[in-house]
């Protein structure tokens, strides 16, 4: 269609090679909206007769509704098959004029935002619908006493609930994240020529304003070769992977036999062609592994952009397929994992038991030494930690049933003023299980404290709804109006 | 300090692969403003006498102004470093008081995040500086005509100070995005404990007061172990060093002997060991491997806490190493990048003389041939390319110099009802030296709308550097205050 | 198929989320094999009986020869799909039991291998014509002397040969890292159950012996859980991805206007839908992107790994996406890259004018001193730096138009004992035209050292070639036996 | 020193940016051997005279033993450096005789490949200590009865010797890469000049074998300017990193108080600043780590080397920091590794109580179904899943307790002829203590077939230890005759 220079046609095998049509039909129908809204621009700038226009829009509001008759064969991308498909059925003297003004560079990226625009939206959606579903199990779970672990080891004691929170919070802003690449996203490149603009008198802000951007790329060098902002909605598309990953290892881990705090939905599981007892946390594996499929597409996104100078390269044609990819890996990783996340079992039985044995709660009787008895910080974690040396050289006895004769000698080793009841009612006071109650800092696992930050967090998911809410309408507004201007210019 | 359950003290061995005090260096002020504001919330919640509070801020004083008083040997980190020094000067009744309510987990990350905030303000400012040395070289080169490129191809025509334009626009949105980057950052995590809070009665709002943040990361487990802000930033830098990189790469290319439009001061220019003749564009190419760097320093903090659950582990030193990492090396890429396009020499007439030789301006011809002459773009596009292989074909005569009797059979192929005459004037009107001065788009290389531009970038300037003087303000004012604080407790 | 234990059947999103089904169709040939070599071997061991055999082998038969007949759906991989099919078109006392002693985790890495080793042959074979195709150029362009660059700026003198020839030795340590990787791969996991191996007395080496392996990956973890073979091949595949695109840049720069040395033939370069006089260099520039695609994968595939302990997870499903991914792109690009050469116009006329006009011979001249007049290097090297100096002062006229007048004062500031009639010899003997005859250490470019290296080079190309006939040879006989024992097992 | 042509100095901020000064001690005396055979070289083809070569080598002498004595100060690199050293020293007219038919692209790359191949052979040393240790551990632990683990679920019964043997058949394939890519690092670019060889009559097989190179990187270009070795080893190391990885995951699993499996020896461990009771596995994490740190090093050096024409471009000066850290690295993970597993304590009884409550026999018990009974095994699998199904909903109970009244309906279900007590019969032989004993495929865990394993593991680590002593050897010889050809030359 193009070739007005090169002589020929491309061999097949350097056409097939070039080609994007395998990930462009995910752009197909953006492509058709930005070239009505560019045929309605160059008319209204006198540009384009009205016959002319009336015909381009009726083919394209057939080819919005039966995409399928877009023959693809023999073009390098849907901009060209596009344009092939309207010189086709309408003549080189209609159809030939869509490009006016307009290059496949611009077009592409224009495309490509508008795509964005909505995947941030959906994702966005995806994401309050998580954090909703964590809040609610949060709630569920402020009694289900557990340990915290750092190192994977058993740290100090918690709940479930605390981990929730946590989730929560960082999706929360994986979703700020998102709420933030959306307006660098939210803009016009259309008009920007293949490089350095138009001699022809085009109306950019009309075509932006019909799409719904709210502004433009300016600069045409800019608009048509830059990609900062797709490749700041890839990291923060890994980054929110991240989140869903550390969210799967931690539940892999706990759906262990080992630890066995909960359990994945049969539903959910898959199983062993060879083992009849196995029951596998797989689609959580796949989200870690998916996550770093989205990590090693933004390294491509970005050593592809890396090596180029300013203007349109072909590779950047690389960097659209595999943003598109990480848009839909991200979009059903997010699915799976509130799935997984709503039908999981919780033991808390098994929990609970787990912190009857456990000495996570060391750094509590130390602080209380602090609290109470006015050690030094350093001293008091000295002597907690030279009572579990010994409960665990005795077979893992609990703290509390350490004997006076047995706590004598620790008390003077680290040369405290405590007397040793004094040491024994601490003990007997802070167990395992009153370790939560005790906690008072802000943002601690403290029930009552948790109760609170649900309360709000749940207020500030609200909040985003509305927001999102009104970006989505923002955009169903803009893009009914040019159906609306499509209609009334083909009905004229 | 620690090992009150541990036997004995770590292996050389295993102490020296786990330290990471060659770093720590870069965090060490931090980490005593940090343990400043920790033991006076202390001391203010009646946690600490207040002649302990007056020994340990005199003897952190002390250390600020002298910082190689602290002895690093034998110690993990600075953490310990810290609160061996005070221990061993002050005795343990004192110095081991600073950890109460704190954990080595919050501390990290709250020391890693007040060096983030800095470090965001000191690279923004660079960026200032950068955009406004560009927006004058865009001023002084508005004349400067030469082809644009895409593909590395001539493209269209355009001028040097669309380049420069262009670079501002992006350097703008990594200023915008650092921006954001520095509101999840300053937020303090200081009083999580080590996962899981504490339960002494510590303020963590007045912390993050004195220490100049707005707002806490509340849940402990988060605060201690999530580092999405970190890959937040990291992947700004990124982005930005792309934004470098492609600079680079624009003025190593155009620096060849080949291209010759522009040439690096010779004080910025390394030579060869063996050929004398050569200069070399070293720095620029440093900046090429630099953002290299950067980039793989994010895929490293990726990957490391992709394989991670929650709760703190040790795998997040090493991200905090590249982290630092990557902070140093974006500094002095963007000193380095000012310095070269301060002093960069423009050969303006290499690029006149490569513009008079381009075919560059066919698309103008094609463009004109739609609206003066009304032929579908499509048309006008194969009749520009056949002109083009003509021309070629004769050894690359300008357009203008084909003859009435060469242009007919190309008018009668591509069967418009373009008169020879038309063509022939709009081949004389569309020079390359006038292609320019016809482009109308908005965001296109005609110089009227650069200097617009120019005004409009300058302004935008100008807010970016009063909102940071603004941050900057703000820190230094909660900063003095904090010295205030200190000041007035030491001498009661 | 397999769900013993849980419960019902996986929900779609699940199902739908862990299939792998999209890739799954380029290793189902392999575990239609796999399957026959499996159930030969039980036969063989009196595991099966013969009845039973024949019915699966003949299953498998018309498999292999009309692969759609194998229904996917609802099936999460090959390997269940396949015992689906076999179970329904023999009943469950037939097909079901094609799994004696054998697990899904040994059978998708047998895939994998042997669908690795069959592209490692495809990819040495197209590297092997590469380096047939670059040495024949390189023959062809002994006497195209252009200067060789460092920096990207004119370094010394030299030949279009000599670029190739070095190509050519690149690729040639690919195709040995290739056959290296071979070894690795050509190893049997067949056997080694889900993880721990079978109570079953499965004989590991027939099976190995039947489908043309080298010897087992003996430990039953090591064979399931391991992928360093992969991660290997998958670097090997990224270094010569690396090795393709250096060539790529390499050509795309010499395309240029304004370097002018190559053009690529009209069928293989892209034009543009705006700017008709455009012929870009597509092909090449998708090869750099698709470079990182494949390193990008490479990253996702260390990711993958470097985050799971011991013992299959699904993880490694995605592992196998990206390996598939890469080992596609990379013959590809090969194909592409040996097209673009084989039809390369070269600019010889261009290339000569360009020495002429280089000073890239004053190493030459440097090295003329040391030789002839006793200079020490780096005396004659600031000597030749300051004619070039003065050259370039004088509006770039060549070294050899310098007068005596003015070479005086440069041999009395370089305080050489050299007569200025010396001096002027030298220049007139040492042009840039001759530089490369006077080079004369090994493997520079003087043609009758390149003649030399194109002899030995084809040498190792036909040598190369032998090997991998013989290695495909190896191959093929195997599956030619196991083809014979099918047969005469049906026919029983 | 070398400028030439450029006028006046760099700019201390532009040298600053450039130094590699910060890395280059570690190739410094490499770069000092080379300049010794290099000028040896030199006046063996009379290029050099006596007395000259002998100030210079007395002098490298002195630098060899005192390299402190090397003001690196203004200097690029090390080359500069030495170079203006010698000229300091000497004066120019025999310290400027260094560089003659060398540069500092041929010189770089030399020291590069000699460092790298001390380090591939410290590494491999390394790796075959930790290979001795592990199939030490393997030997002690052939009666560690414990579960085998897929998706960290229990999979199958094996021991803990099986883990052993499957990390030695990693690291051995580990080692194998390395003795692979030593020979492609072990070939001597010198003598290639800056990119295009050199007019000087140099003999590059001699200086080749002075240094102990195997063959040459002949073409000019090729040696100067190629990396893939580095890749390839870099790619090598990172692939060594994962087996590293996954073996400190499974150990930081197995020390969990959930899995109790091992425990790290105190003086490996870190503990907690605040948690008394924390016994944390921080240098298994910090290995973890550090492969992530590795695998970003290959990624920016692929990066790097992506964007690159052929020729020396001043990037590759990073590319060289990362490899010598990923170097520096490895070889500390390595030693820490071989440490923790040396003193790695096995709790054996746990290990033995987990197997006993483990359903991981199923498979067993259907295999047993298959062969005993004649059951398909998909018909034996359900089977068993049945059982496996009701013992869990029994709370747990073990399969050999199931009651004949319990398992006839699931006989019946599944439709087998099976009768109950044979089903019983099987139920109390292939018990999961049992289990191991069972297994008899080639390379699993029974313990009489794993004896084998360690005996030809043992033999296979003698052979590579050989091996590595020979390469060791030959180095050691080449540099001790360089040694004495000094000697004797200094002395003449």
């Amino acid at each position: 269609m193009y070739r007005s220079r090169p002589k020929g046609n491309l061999e097949p095998e350097s056409l097939n090679f070039m080609s994007s049509l395998q990930v462009d039909n995910e752009i197909a129908s953006y492509d058709i909206l930005g070239t009505q809204a560019h045929v309605i621009m160059l008319y209204e700038k006198n540009l384009l007769r009205l016959e002319i226009l009336k015909k381009i829009l009726c083919e394209l509001q057939i080819l919005r509704r039966n995409p399928k008759q877009l023959e693809m064969k023999g073009c390098e991308d849907i901009h060209e098959a596009l344009e092939t498909h309207l010189v086709k059925k309408l003549g080189i003297e209609v159809g030939g004029r869509i490009q006016t003004g307009r290059s496949r560079n611009d077009q592409v990226i224009l495309d490509v935002r508008m795509k964005a625009r909505d995947e941030i939206n959906s994702i966005s959606s995806k994401i309050i619908i998580l954090i909703e579903r964590i809040l609610r199990k949060a709630e569920e779970n402020l009694d289900s006493v557990m340990p915290l672990y750092t190192h994977l080891q058993q740290a100090q004691i918690g709940n479930l609930a605390h981990y929730f929170l946590a989730y929560s919070e960082q999706l929360f802003r994986d979703l700020e994240r998102l709420s933030f690449a959306y307006t660098g996203i939210n803009k016009s490149p259309l008009g920007s020529g293949p490089v350095g603009g138009s001699t022809i008198p085009i109306d950019r802000k009309r075509t932006a304003l019909l799409l719904g951007f709210e502004g433009l790329i300016t600069n045409s060098i800019d608009a048509t070769s830059s990609r900062d902002a797709i490749l700041e909605l890839m990291s923060t598309l890994s980054i929110l992977m991240v989140t869903l990953s550390r969210i799967a290892e931690d539940i892999i881990i706990w759906s262990t036999q080992e630890f066995g705090y909960v359990e994945i939905a049969d539903n959910f599981a898959s199983t062993s062609s060879a083992m009849p007892h196995k029951k596998n946390p797989d689609p959580l594996e796949l989200v870690r592994s998916k996550t770093a499929l989205v990590a090693g597409n933004l390294l491509t996104a970005i050593t592809i952009l890396k090596g180029l100078p300013s203007g349109y390269s072909r590779d950047l044609q690389d960097l659209k397929v595999v943003f598109l990819n990480s848009l839909s890996v991200v979009s059903s990783s997010l699915g799976i994992s509130d799935a997984i996340i709503k039908s999981l079992m919780i033991h808390k039985r098994r929990m609970k038991q787990t912190v009857l044995d456990s000495y996570a709660s060391s750094i509590d009787i130390a602080e209380q030494l602090v609290m109470k008895k006015g050690l030094a910080f350093r001293t008091a974690h000295r002597l907690s930690g030279s009572l579990v040396k010994l409960a665990i050289s005795k077979k893992m006895v609990p703290l509390s049933s350490l004997s006076k004769h047995e706590l004598e000698p620790i008390i003077v080793e680290t040369s405290s003023h405590l007397k040793v009841e004094e040491l024994l009612k601490i003990l007997a006071e802070v167990t395992p299980e009153k370790s939560v109650l005790l906690r008072s800092s802000e943002g601690s696992p403290n029930p009552v404290q948790q109760k609170l930050a649900i309360k709000l967090l749940k207020v500030r998911a609200q909040k985003y709804s509305d927001k999102l809410a009104k970006r989505r309408k923002h955009l169903n507004y803009a893009l009914d109006s040019l159906e609306n201007v499509v209609s009334s210019y083909t009905k004229m």
